[in-house]
């Protein structure tokens, strides 16, 4: 398993009437921090396409436990769960200053051929980036 | 069972890099389709003022299943499954232009006290006009 | 001078914590507007990309004199104010249900040919649909 | 004057179809650092609630010069020219990872009464933080 922990400080826009971070906005807090495993594990946006590969997300499923507010810094927790097959499944855990859990979710990435736009298998280059990072952590 | 349609054509904006509708901002559809749902209730944001109530959404789960592209216009098909008592449950269905099915969600709201910001019962007048606008469906 | 009207409602995710539109929801209001007077000249995307041209903005003005709330339905009036050679140059007056001038904007689109993304000239066909519009506009 | 520089990461929610980051987001990007700027000064927030101040955007104009690209790491330095009599105005300035300036905008603020929504003059406490901030700063 892949952890990586990203800190966010929420912005303006992101907040609604009630004060609240608007829910649609939480999607973009799991992205930034699943780039960011991936950019520590050596896969960025340019290894991908030279592999001619996009990554939609095709399934996501949210809790959200307490609000955060303007301002917050907020701390995601993602985590990779298994080497991925034709999908990467992640597991996402916000937790605010205070060290409390207050939402998590789950998001599933599909590997897609750029150029055909099918589904297809995860490139060897990624499984084997994975596999050795997971390696020298041990 | 309520059931709202409501079309909606996808801005530049929600568009991203790989050309389709940003995962995050189909939350942004849902939330319109609800709101048009509670709207032909008799609900609207006044009435929820009134009654000292907001409605932040707890839980979200999505399916991507194909994606949506610039200048498409979708229909969204909400259901409210049964009647309120501290939350309510939504059921969404995305149609492309060509009628198929190319997203599935299901959302759920709670009754949350504008003033204390604790989870509160549905407020009488609320379930009141979606009973009345049950038997009067019929 | 070509001018089109389109009405838009007030969505939830684009009001902020003083309860007011975020000011940086504007552009897309004024873009959706300039999109819809192209249509009705008969320039539409596809049209766009058949001629390989992309449209982006170079220069935007904003003067936002009354704000705009949630759930209100406001009209963006908006006009094309004269021929383009490399540039497009459109006005845009927002008005709120009572009327009342609540935004002004100016913004400048750019022809860049989306290949070599470099400036270029307004392609014959475009300037040609403009032309006979505004003929048959008389 | 005062001026403060802040660095962000292009998000990949912030690009749209052309591979560019959509126009509509810059503003946000010159209130992350206007932010920035004021919390140098020791003006949070907070500190604008306690006064009952909120500051809308009055006005806005920008020119796109090049543009950003995702995951671009863009520097804002952003001004603040003079001392608040009713309102504020700020300069900003984006440069990319190259420091070539891609973006230039102007911003102006109102001091707006949080209760009345009325204008009103800077409050001292304000403008004696940006005072005593210059006076430091020499």
């Amino acid at each position: 398993m892949i952890t990586s922990e990203t800190k966010i400080r929420v912005r303006y826009d992101e907040v609604d009437k009630m004060g609240y971070v608007y829910h649609g906005n939480y999607a973009k807090y799991y992205h930034i921090s699943r780039t960011e495993l991936l950019r520590r594990i050596g896969i960025s946006e340019k290894e991908l396409e030279t592999n001619n590969v996009i990554l939609p997300v095709t399934e996501m499923s949210i809790k959200y436990i307490k609000p955060i507010f303007y301002d917050d810094i907020i701390t995601i927790k993602t985590s990779l769960l298994s080497l991925p097959a034709s999908r990467m499944i992640f597991h996402h855990e916000v937790r605010n200053h205070n060290n409390v859990v207050i939402n998590k979710a789950d998001s599933t990435l599909a590997f897609v051929d750029i150029n055909t736009r099918m589904p297809m298998r995860a490139p060897h280059l990624i499984v084997n980036k994975i596999e050795s990072y997971i390696k020298k952590d041990k």
